[in-house]
C-alpha cells in the first residue's frame, strides 16, 4: 500500500497533541461489538479518560437516575520503567511520537521515542487490537529498545486491578476481586443491583524474561525486572480475555479457557484471525470513492466506528448513541440505531442487521409495559433503552446553573416506535427474509401500529385525528402538537401495517391468526387504522409542511447567518425559553421525513419548497442532521450542497466539529454518512424491479463503488 | 468556487486550538515582500507572539551578538468592547470560531461568535491583508454585531503605540515616538546604531461613528464609543501605512501620503487591487495537481509563503531563512534563497528572481572583505547575511546547558559562494538575459571562482587539490576535510567560470576586458582554475562518493530505524560529540550534489548506488532535506518514494512536523517543494533544445500543469 492509499486508511496524530487528548481517545477507540476500549495510553496520562465498556452491561446504583454501562477495570494498564524511570509522556522529553489508527486492520499503533528523566533514550512501539474473530480476546504488544550505551534495567508492571472508575463517582460492584490460584491474573466481579458478573483474565509474556505474578489481592498483576543491552529489542505481549454473565454461566472459567486458547495461538495468529475478520467486513462495507481522498478516509472512519460497535455475539444488545467509545448518554440506545445505523448494516451485512432488530423484538415486553403505563395499547418503545427494554430516559437532569431541568423526550418523543417499524420493513424489503419477518418483524410493526391506534386523538370539531404533546426530531421545541414528522410517519406506519396484515392473511394465514390472537387485532382495529390514516391532520401552510401546529405563527424568525461561526448549539446560545419561541430547529425534521418517505410526500417541486423552508433554519445542533440533509439535497439534485453536508457529517468526529467528541463517537452520524453516500449521492433506491441508482455525485468525484446484498444476493455497484 | 476547490486554496482552523497558537501565528502570516505580519489576534492573546517585520530593516544593539530584523510596533492592535467587556478569547465563552487563510486571495479571515462575560452574544468577522499592489499599505476590516436584545455600547481602541517588543529584550530605538498634529495617528522611529528610520500612519473608520484621536504621546491611537441596536452590523476599518528610510527620505511624510491615498481609495478598492496583483502571481506560480488535493493545497501553501516574502520593491534585500513570519535566525539570509527559492522564482517570475540575485551583487563588497579577511582573493559570500553583506553568523551561541557553543558555519560553510554562482548561471540559462549577465551575473561567477582559486590547497604528496576545514550541507559534521559536495561543486564552478570567460571574450570582449581589470583575472588565473578543476580530489570509496574524507572509516554506523518516530533532530538525541562520530547526516549532501549536477556526476547506476548509501542515513534534521530527496528520487525513477518526500516537505510547516514552526516558516523547504514537483516529479530540465519534461509522477496523480518563462517566453506545461 503506498502513501496515498495508506492516507485513506489511516488516522494519525503526529506529533503528540496533549491539548486534544480526550478527543483523540475517542477517535482512537478499538472494539469488536462486545468490548470497546478508548484509545488511552497504556501507561496513563494526566487528565485522560481510560474506559473499557462491554455491550449490554448496564447497572444502576441507588444514587443514579438511570442505568449506565459499567466502566470496567482498566485492563490496558502496562507500566514500563527504564533504569528506575517509569515511562510517561508527562515526564522526560518526547523526542518523537506518532499514533495511527489503521482502519483497514482495526489496529491502533503508537510509537514513542523518549528521553527519560535520567537521560536514557528509549524507543517504544505499541500495538493493540480487540479481536473481531473472537470478541472476548484483546491484545497489546509493545516493543521496547534502549538506544544508549550500557546495560539497562527494565521493569514491567502489568496490573489487573479490581477497581473501576466511574466518571461521576459511585460504585457498581457488589464485589470485584482478584481470584487466587488461577493460571492467569484473574478478576471476578458482580455488579449490583443488576447482578451482572464479569470474569477477566490477563497474561503477560516478555521475550527473554519470566514475569512473576503479584499475589497481593488488592494489586494483582504481573511483574518483571530484567537487564537489556544497548539496542536490544524486547517484545512484551499482553493478552486479555473478558467474559460476562451475558455470555457465560461462569465468566471466570470462560475467561480462563478463552485466554488459555489465546495464549496457545499467540499474538501473531490472533492478529491474523482478526485481520481475516476485518477483511471480510471491509469487503462488504467499504465504499470506494475515487477522486476525493478526504471524503474517502472520513467515510471509512465513520464506517469503522459503527462496525466496532456492532454486536456480532448476541442479539439482546444494540448500539448506543455514543457506541462503546465514551460515556456520553451512558450507553443508552435511541432511534439512532434504527434510522441511522441499520440502513447501512441492512444493505451490507444483513446478519448483523437482524441481530440489531432482534434487540427490539426481545424488548417488546418493555415497550408493552410502557404503553400500558401510559394508558395505551400495543407496544410503545422507550426513547432511551438499555438491556431491559424499559424506558431509561432521565426525567430530570442537573442544569448548568444547578437547577434541575425536566427532560421530556422519554415522555413525548414517541416517533421512535414508528422508526423501529421503518427499520423492520426496510430490512424485510431489502433482504426478502420471509421467515424472519413472519416470526419476528411483523409483530413489531403490528404492535407498534396498535399503540398508535390507541394514541391518536380525534378532534371532533374538525373531524380529524391529531397527536398532541409530542417532540419531533427537532428537540428544540418540546411538547408541541401535531408534529408533521410524527403525524405523517404514523399515517405511513398504519398503512404499512394494513399492508402487512393483508400480506400475512394472504400468504401465511396461520401467522395472521396467531398474531391476531396474541396482539388482539380484529377487523375493528384494522378499520380504525384505516380511518386514522385517512383522517390524520398533516399541518400545511403556504404550500409547505408546517413542522408542527403554529410553527410559523408562533415562532419568531431568526437569521442564522448572524450566528456564524458557531460550534455551540443555538439552544445554548439563545437559552431554553427563547429557543422554544424561535424559528430555529435542532436538526432534520421535515427534511428527515423527506429522507424517509421522499416521493410519497409529493412531487419534486413540493419537496424543494420544503427544503428551502427548512434547510435554512436548521442549526445542525444534533450530529444526526447533516447526513440526512446530504441525502435529501442529493435527491433534489443539489449535488454540491449534498457534498458539503456529507463532508460536514463525515469530519464531525474526526475534526471534533461539535467540540464534544470526548464523550464518544456520534454513532448515528457515522451511519448517516454511509447513507449519505449510498442512498444520497449515489442515489440507491429499491424499486419494484430491484435496486437502482440515480446518482448525484459532486463534479470532482470520478467513481464510487460499494457492495450490497439484495434478497440474499451480493451485488457490486459502481456509480460514475 | 465549490468546497472541493476551496479546500485546496484554504488553510483553516476550526474550532479554536489554543494549544497551537504559536504554530498558527506563523502559518497564518500575511505579507508582501516588504512587510510580514504574523497571524496574531488583533485583540491579543496570552502567550502570543505578535510580530511585524520589514525586509532589510536590521539593527544590532550593543548587547547583541549579531544584527536582527527589528520587531516593529504592533500596528495590528484593535480592541473592541461590548457593554464594557473587552473582547478577548481568554474571557467569556467562545461559541464559535474559525480562521481561514485564503491562499488565492492572500487574505486572513477570522470569525468569532462570542459570549461576553456579562452575557452578550457578539459576532465578529475579521479580515486582513498586506497589499501586494502597494506593499506600504496594510488593512484590517472587522464586522461587529451584537445579537441579543437591547441597545449596546461599543467601544473601540485602535492604538499605534511607540513600543516594540523584542523577543529576547533589548531596545533598538534611538527614538520611537508619536508625531503630533498629523492627519493620522503617526509614529516616527529611528533605530540605533543602524540609523534606519520608520514612519507609520494609521487610520480608523467606523460606520456610523466618528473616532477621536487620543493625543497622549505615550498611547496615541483612535478611540470611539457608540450605541448599536440588536443585530446592527458595524464595520470597522483600519488602514495602515509603513515607510522606512530604505525607501524614503522622509518616512513619516511618505506614510502620510500613502495613507491619504489609501483612505481615498477605501478598503474595497485596495482589496481589489491586492486581488489583481495576486491573480497575476498565481497565474505564474500556481502548480495545478489533479488527483491529490492534499499535495495540491500543501504545494500552494508553500508557494504562498515564499511569495509573501519575495521583495517586489527593491533589490538590496533578500529572503530570510524564516521569511518575515517569525524571529528564527533573526531574519538572516542563507544559501536557502539561492538554491531553494530562486529556482521557482527564476522559472516563474524572472523579474523577482533578478531582484534577489541583485541583492548578492550589491553585497559583493562584503564578500570581498570576508575573503580578504580570511587571506583569500575574490569574493567569499557570508554564510549568514543581512543588509550589509557582512558575515553575520554568530560565532558563539548559548547552549541548552548555559555553556556557549562555538558555531563554525560562518567560518567554514564556504560552499555558499558556489551556490550563489549556481543560481546566477541558472538564471542566465533559463532567462537568456545577456545584458544582465554581462553587467552583473558574470562578475559574481568570476569573483567567487577567484576566491576558490585562492582557497584550495595543493597536496604535494598526492598531487591533488584539496579543501580542508569545511562544513558541507550536512552540518552534523563540522570542520571536515574534502567535502565531496564542496570539492565537486568547486570543480563545476571553476569549469563554468572558464566557460563564462570564453563566452565573454568571444561575444563581449569589452566586458571581458573590464572584468579582467576589475577582478584581476589573467591567463595565469584561468590556467590555475583549469588545473584545479582537473586535479581536485573527489573522495570515493566502494564505488560511491565518500561524503568527506574518512566518512566511512571514521563514523560509526547507526540504525536510524531504531530512532523512530522522531521529531527531535539526531544531534539533539545523540549529543554534539557523538553526532560528530556517527554515520547519520543532517540533510541531503551527496544527494544535494546529485540534485544540482545530476548526470554530470555519472550514470544512473552510479547515482542509484549513492542514493542507496546516503538516503538511508539522513536525519532530515534540516527542513531543506526532504524536497531535495524528492527531486533526486523522482529522477531515479523512485516515484512513490519521491512522492513521500514531497508530502513530508510540503506538510512540514502546515502540520508542524519539526515542532519549531513557531519560529517562522521554513522558506527553503517551501521553495524546495515547488522544485520537487516541477524539477523532480514532472522532470523539467533545460536541454540544448530548450525545456523538456521527463515525468515521474506517482501513480495516483492524473495531471500537473504549471507555467514557466523560457528566455522571456511564457510556456504552459502539462504533464500527465
Amino acid at each position: 500500500m503506498n502513501t496515498f492509499e495508506r492516507r485513506q486508511w489511516e488516522v494519525t496524530e503526529y506529533p503528540f497533541k496533549p491539548g486534544h487528548i480526550l478527543h483523540s481517545e475517542t477517535i482512537y477507540t478499538i472494539g469488536n461489538g462486545l468490548v470497546g476500549v478508548r484509545g488511552s495510553f497504556e501507561e496513563g496520562y494526566p487528565g485522560d479518560s481510560a474506559l473499557t465498556l462491554a455491550a449490554g452491561l448496564f447497572n444502576q446504583t441507588p444514587d443514579q437516575l438511570v442505568p449506565e454501562l459499567i466502566p470496567l477495570p482498566n485492563w490496558l494498564s502496562l507500566h514500563i520503567s527504564v533504569n528506575d524511570c517509569w515511562f510517561s509522556l508527562k515526564d522526560g522529553k518526547i523526542l518523537g511520537y506518532d499514533r495511527t489508527l489503521n482502519l483497514k486492520e482495526a489496529v491502533l499503533r503508537r510509537g514513542v521515542l523518549w528521553r527519560s528523566p535520567n537521560g536514557d533514550t528509549v524507543r517504544f512501539a505499541f500495538e493493540r487490537f480487540a479481536s473481531l474473530a473472537n470478541p472476548h480476546v484483546l491484545a497489546i504488544q509493545v516493543l521496547v529498545q534502549v538506544l544508549n550505551e550500557g546495560e539497562h534495567t527494565i521493569e514491567v508492571n502489568s496490573p489487573l486491578e479490581p477497581t473501576s472508575h466511574h466518571p461521576e463517582g459511585g460504585n457498581h460492584w457488589e464485589y470485584l476481586q482478584s481470584v487466587p490460584n488461577q493460571p492467569f491474573v484473574t478478576l471476578h466481579g458482580k455488579a449490583a443491583p443488576s447482578g451482572y458478573e464479569i470474569g477477566m483474565a490477563s497474561y503477560l509474556d516478555i521475550e527473554g524474561a519470566t514475569p512473576t505474578v503479584l499475589s497481593d489481592p488488592a494489586a494483582p498483576g504481573y511483574h518483571s525486572k530484567f537487564e537489556v543491552a544497548q539496542n536490544q529489542k524486547v517484545m512484551i505481549t499482553k493478552l486479555f480475555a473478558l467474559h460476562t454473565s451475558r455470555d457465560s454461566q461462569d465468566p471466570v472459567a470462560s475467561a480462563t479457557t478463552t485466554l488459555t486458547s489465546a495464549v496457545k495461538s499467540g499474538y501473531a495468529v490472533l492478529f491474523q484471525e482478526h485481520q481475516a475478520a476485518w477483511d471480510h467486513y471491509w469487503q462488504h462495507f467499504d465504499i470506494q470513492i475515487e477522486g476525493d481522498e478526504i471524503a474517502q478516509r472520513a467515510v471509512r472512519f465513520c464506517t469503522y466506528h459503527f462496525l466496532i460497535a456492532s454486536p456480532t455475539h448476541e442479539e439482546r444488545v444494540s448500539i448506543g448513541a455514543k457506541t462503546l467509545s465514551g460515556h456520553g448518554y451512558k450507553g443508552h440506545i435511541f432511534w439512532d440505531t434504527e434510522l441511522f445505523i441499520l440502513p447501512p448494516v441492512t444493505l451490507a451485512q444483513p446478519d448483523l442487521a437482524r441481530r440489531l432488530l432482534m434487540y427490539r423484538y426481545h424488548n417488546l415486553a418493555g415497550a408493552r409495559r410502557k404503553a400500558a403505563e401510559g394508558g395505551y395499547q400495543g407496544a410503545m418503545f422507550p426513547w432511551e433503552s438499555t438491556d431491559t427494554g424499559e424506558e431509561t430516559t432521565p426525567r430530570w437532569v442537573p442544569g448548568l446553573d444547578g437547577n434541575p431541568i425536566r427532560i421530556w423526550t422519554g415522555d413525548n418523543e414517541q416517533h421512535i416506535s414508528t422508526d423501529i417499524a421503518y427499520a423492520v420493513l426496510q430490512y424485510w424489503r431489502w433482504t426478502g427474509e420471509e421467515e424472519w419477518f413472519r416470526q419476528y418483524g411483523a409483530e413489531i410493526v403490528l404492535d407498534t401500529a396498535k399503540f398508535w391506534g390507541s394514541r391518536v386523538e380525534y378532534n371532533q370539531a374538525l373531524g380529524r385525528y391529531e397527536i398532541h404533546q409530542q417532540i419531533g426530531p427537532d428537540e428544540y421545541h418540546e411538547n408541541i402538537d401535531n408534529s408533521v414528522f410524527t403525524n405523517r410517519m404514523v399515517v405511513w406506519h398504519l398503512q404499512e401495517a394494513l399492508g402487512v396484515w393483508d400480506y400475512l392473511r394472504g400468504h401465511y394465514p396461520d401467522d395472521a391468526t396467531r398474531l391476531a390472537r396474541q396482539l388482539g387485532l380484529d377487523d375493528a382495529t384494522l378499520a380504525h387504522w384505516q380511518t386514522i390514516a385517512e383522517k390524520m391532520w398533516i399541518p400545511m401552510q403556504g404550500g409547505v409542511f408546517e413542522q408542527f401546529e403554529n410553527f410559523f405563527q408562533r415562532l419568531k424568525p431568526i437569521n442564522l447567518e448572524d450566528y456564524t461561526p458557531r460550534t455551540t448549539n443555538m439552544d445554548m446560545i439563545l437559552g431554553h425559553a427563547k429557543t422554544q419561541v424561535s424559528r430555529v430547529i435542532k436538526q432534520a425534521d421535515v427534511v428527515m421525513l423527506m429522507a424517509l418517505l421522499r416521493n410519497q410526500l409529493g412531487d419534486d417541486t413540493f419537496l424543494r419548497r420544503n427544503w428551502d423552508e427548512y434547510s435554512t433554519v436548521v442549526d445542525h445542533g444534533s450530529s444526526l442532521s447533516p447526513a440526512m440533509h446530504a441525502v435529501v439535497a442529493a435527491r433534489l439534485g443539489l449535488n454540491e450542497q449534498a457534498y458539503d453536508y456529507l463532508i460536514y457529517a463525515a469530519t464531525l468526529d474526526l475534526d471534533d466539529l461539535k467540540g464534544n467528541v470526548r464523550d464518544g463517537i456520534h454513532a448515528a452520524c457515522c451511519g448517516g454518512v454511509w447513507q449519505a453516500v449510498v442512498l444520497g449521492l449515489c442515489g440507491l433506491e429499491l424499486t419494484e424491479n430491484g435496486p437502482v441508482t440515480r446518482p448525484h455525485l459532486p463534479e470532482h468525484w470520478r467513481r464510487v463503488t460499494f457492495r450490497i446484498f439484495y434478497q440474499g444476493k451480493p451485488m457490486t455497484i459502481t456509480v460514475e
